[in-house]
């Protein structure tokens, strides 16, 4: 069965070509996205993944006249209309169709959106946890702008995927980012979770927040600051976050187990709970 | 008059809509591109442009099945089709169409060109010369490849152009790295052209390549090194190349004026060496 996709204003088959090669998202990278997670034919947290949207088109100068209201319509036909349980919603603006020129026009964007039929609750993955490796940060400087310049984060997986291992961790001055895709923690004997501070140099997860905010409040201390590959590989247990995982195990960083080299009981927990929880924020 | 533009082994209006939403140039940025100049209906340096393509594509472990031969018919083709005499033609090779995932699929690459019409020769603005202003770079740290990864220098171009001037000089840890599309030079008191050496910080420019080499045999000086906004300022010329530009003269760096502010007599003649050597490598 192909999916149908929406794109500006109508809906059609996945097989359909529905962009213009002037479209400045396929020219230029000049686009921003979000992805929200279904679970149970419910979109988890999507008005903190708008607000996010909002944010990222207003750090480029874009603006989408469509209204987050309308947007939820356009997410919930989608699911409709493709059947979807559980999976991901994909949505996409680029600043739209223009001759290519790098000084950016006035034109109407492009707003794109299409499903992903996923396990998301029961991948193999997390269940044996995640292995990364480290690989140098070369991205841009703006990464708490969720662009579509993901090159480099996608070779980085795909680096990581050929060694045998998960995914890939960018470190920048001695000190791990994130994931190719999701935000990343440790854990450390103390039980203090560790997680990098919000900067320009990571991209400011919506899971991230949530769970954040559940294990703050289950009593967990969360300490906001960098930590180093040296430290992940001497930690209890470590794991990272983002609306396609949740909160997935990392039990492995180059080559070396984290703890027993198996997910851990705190991950777990953090897991249940943001499972719990985040279904009172679906919508 | 609609264009006709090229797409995947076969020629569309400009109107059409001939790409995939699951595109990776579209989703990832996962795309590289050249531009080659076209002066009397014959294109500038191809071959050249053809082999940094191949480099890109390399870098980014792509492969194009199309040879250089048959990349020429379709240029060819174009400008034809199109009845170019002057101007310029893009061409883009995108990994392909799959399913969203971080993960690199081996999939057949998207090949799009289209022409460009321009008055190449003479655009006011490199009658006058360029103003630029110096932003800070920051973009991803391969630029050697010629990806479209293009949002960060499209927002800066974009930002001097509303600031009243026609370009940026993209500078990192206190030296100017190139332009938003360009390489960037300045000539000394002394007569010697200065420009950044190679390296991942920049492209290596067509145009740069072939400038430098025709100053060398009319016995100007070339030194290949880093330089600064304040030693632009006191420069007694600068200039940019690009295959869309040749060699244009910049007059003015963040409202300081370069000599007497007006294009110089040394990047006239340069101007003008470029001009009549590059014919002799038309094609």
């Amino acid at each position: 069965m192909t999916r149908i996709i929406y794109c500006n204003g109508s809906f059609h088959s996945e097989t359909e070509r529905t962009i213009s090669v002037f479209d400045r998202g396929f020219l230029f990278a000049d686009a921003v996205y979000e992805v929200t997670s279904v679970l149970e034919g419910m979109l988890i947290d999507f008005w903190r993944h708008m607000e996010r949207l909002r944010r990222s088109l207003g750090a480029i100068d874009m603006d989408l006249k469509t209204s987050d209201q309308e947007l939820l319509h356009i997410h919930r036909q989608l699911l409709e209309r493709n059947n979807l349980h559980e999976g991901l919603v994909y949505l996409h603006v680029s600043r739209g169709v223009a001759d290519r020129d790098f000084v950016m026009p006035d034109v109407d964007p492009t707003l794109v959106l299409f499903t992903q039929k996923k396990d998301l609750l029961n991948s193999p993955a997390i269940q044996r946890g995640y292995k990364v490796i480290s690989v140098a940060d070369q991205r841009w400087q703006r990464r708490d702008i969720k662009t579509v310049q993901l090159l480099f984060p996608s070779m980085a997986k795909t680096e990581a995927i050929r060694t045998g291992v998960d995914d890939a961790w960018l470190v920048e001055d001695g000190y791990v980012n994130e994931g190719s895709a999701n935000n990343a923690y440790i854990i450390r004997p103390s039980g203090d979770i560790v997680t990098r501070h919000l900067s320009s140099r990571i991209l400011a997860g919506i899971t991230r927040r949530a769970v954040l905010r559940y294990a703050r409040k289950a009593g967990v201390k969360v300490v906001e600051e960098p930590f180093t590959i040296a430290e992940a590989q001497g930690a209890a247990e470590a794991f990272v976050t983002a609306a396609s995982l949740f909160v997935a195990p990392v039990v492995e960083v180059d080559g070396v187990p984290i703890g027993n080299g198996k997910p851990g009981p705190m991950v777990r927990k953090l897991r249940d709970l943001y499972l719990k929880e985040c279904r009172n924020s679906a919508c």
